[in-house]
């Protein structure tokens, strides 16, 4: 069992020793990019993502996909031929769906509960929201650990545009949420192998019911019809919540007032201690937290000249808005504010920021720190688990950036 | 020689009078709709476009492609599968340009005149925005007096995110303009062909010099490289000004103290009087106007069925916010006001309507107009002239609705 990682205040004081510190705790980003870079030579795309932009991917098997940390783009919304892949089922072949308008989901736990077709959805409201879309194992392969599953770098996460419906404008049609329910809980619509008790292998989330407020049900992204990789015809997303909470394909929308059972909630995405199983008594992976990371330069985009170089990254606040983002050049000793560049999307969107500064040759550890609205600061350290879940800490996500 | 239109307010008052009115206007939307649809089975998309979705566009030849009303999407950013193509040379190919980052733009009419390339550009500033580009000519096909030109409808304007470097940081590093300038002329880069005056044929573009404020010099579309076919490597982003006056693979921006001789400025893109040809006299086609119109329900999107439908659109303040958008159901004599929805891009960004209606059977004729945050409202009727430019006039976008 390993134990996690404990740095002192004292540590990232000194730039020297700050530097030092923070190199110990992680690989060198270089070698795990190459890692990543040769993954993405040795495997091609699978046939259901084959409009992904290769170029673009880290393919660590053909439902682990991600985005190259220099590929995000600088437009804040990810285009949907970048944006990673998770899926824990396979995805449902257009033949599977038929026509989209037809998709059926049943609404209980409301006090008149009833079934829509996307059709019906359609006509029932209208709304558009930019929210982060983020593995809850994004970064893992950031945590000095090596926790156990897809070693994700930053590219499991993207900003999306959606469109759909609001959940609570259905709800409302519906009379309400029946008394005494405390979850929101949706089911995906993915073929369920043979032989297996379905409650081991079904995607089935629950969520707070507050979680409700600002949910969509969705079936656009990005401005075309939600891909059958990300959910289509249609999927739940609840902003703020990582993505296994965004329940792909969903047919069924219920307020329970129980977690539902399904071992992806009941044991699967907790946050264990490192060496345990998950159980129902350890917290479950649902909100995000604050976060930011570089995405150029980057160790993927080649050698980098002496002289200006704009310092670019993407931060989210996760659940309310970004105030600002500090970048450190010298792994957290000095800090200098960073400008946020582009329109602001909204709270469940993240921010762009860009610090312009002149280097001269040399190595610079670049630590970024994001601070909400309310005044929360992203993480120096995040608690490392079983299943290396929720990776925000700044100091993991330093990126060592050679200057010559 | 055809006449200007004339419409008086007392038309539009009665709700009958204003529909009857209203719809002498103009050629119904459906047989207007039917010709772009045959127009896109009968051409397949040319190979420098090839990776457009093709379902979404109208192919009117191969250098004008609209993109279908109903395909717009819902998600504010028009995806660039589906932005429209409008080129007045062949687009370079990638054998053409090489290396992109070796691509160069020289500045004139600056303190110290220089030539940079866009790897220069992109450690000089970092900037995004999302702003609307518009065919100066989308909406030609909705003029009662069938202008010359490509019939185009509501689809030669999307709603774009660019990243680049501001104009105005490259001049502030160049000392600034020069003493006297007050336009800012544009070249584009493409190969002209043999045996012709290159003023002739150059696309070359002057514009007041305070359109260089928010001007960007962009390398990037929708979080990708700028796709050739809308003039990558570089291209000149002027938001609030019409689709010519963003210059593609730009190779030179001068400050001049006149606008350039260039046939495309001199008489080309002149609002001239029906029957008259192009020139310096009159006004240049340069900024646009405030305008809206509905996306859905469309013509082109089959049948509407009776009972609560969701009306949308797309409106745009050109140089400032949008603040409200009103819609009528009978042609102008009753309106009411639409919500926006999604985040607010900005003010040269598009902003998103949605009025939901309870429809029963029967025919309506939709209407929308949109007001800007200074009180600027879309005009009813826009001056038609020999090319059929800027048309921004409610009663011309008006559209015909069957709900059964």
């Amino acid at each position: 069992m390993k134990k996690p990682i404990q740095i002192t205040r004292r540590n990232m004081l000194g730039a020297t020793a700050g530097l030092i510190a923070t190199a110990a705790l992680r690989p060198a980003t270089a070698s795990a990019q190459q890692v990543a870079s040769s993954a993405s030579t040795a495997k091609p795309l699978p046939s259901y993502v084959s409009w992904k932009n290769s170029d673009s991917m880290i393919i660590h098997t053909p439902t682990t996909i991600e985005t190259k940390r220099s590929a995000i783009g600088s437009s804040i919304i990810t285009p949907s031929d970048r944006l990673f892949i998770r899926n824990n089922l396979p995805a449902p072949t257009a033949a599977d769906i038929g026509d989209v308008n037809a998709w059926k989901l049943s609404i209980e736990g409301v006090s008149k509960p009833e079934t829509f077709s996307v059709a019906d959805l359609k006509q029932m409201g209208f709304e558009t929201m930019a929210a982060v879309l983020q593995c809850s194992g994004n970064g893992r392969g950031l945590f000095p650990g090596n926790p156990s599953g897809t070693k994700w770098q930053t590219g499991a996460a993207g900003c999306v545009m959606w469109t759909g419906v609001a959940v609570r404008d259905v709800i409302k049609a519906l009379g309400g949420v029946s008394t005494g329910m405390i979850y929101m809980t949706g089911t995906g619509g993915e073929k369920l192998p043979a032989g297996i008790d379905p409650l081991a292998v079904v995607v089935e989330r629950s969520v707070p019911l507050a979680a409700m407020q600002d949910a969509l049900l969705a079936w656009e992204m990005n401005g075309e019809p939600m891909p059958l990789a990300h959910g289509g015809p249609l999927r739940l997303i609840v902003p703020g919540y990582s993505g296994v909470n965004n329940i792909k394909y969903i047919k069924r929308l219920a307020f329970t007032k129980d977690q539902t059972q399904a071992a992806i909630q009941k044991t699967g995405y907790r946050m264990s201690p490192i060496g345990q199983k998950g159980d129902p008594t350890q917290p479950a992976v649902w909100t995000m937290d604050a976060k930011s990371w570089i995405t150029s330069p980057s160790p993927d985009s080649g050698p980098i000249k002496a002289g200006q170089v704009q310092i670019k990254g993407v931060a989210l606040g996760a659940l309310e808005e970004v105030a600002k983002v500090d970048v450190s050049l010298d792994g957290g000793a000095n800090w200098q504010p960073a400008r946020l560049v582009g329109p602001d999307l909204g709270k469940y969107a993240w921010r762009q920021f860009v610090l312009s500064m002149n280097l001269k040759a040399g190595q610079y550890l670049v630590s970024t720190r994001v601070t909400t609205k309310s005044g929360v600061q992203q993480v120096a350290l995040s608690t490392e688990n079983a299943a290396g879940y929720l990776n925000s800490s700044w100091i993991y996500h330093s990126v060592r950036i050679n200057v010559a």
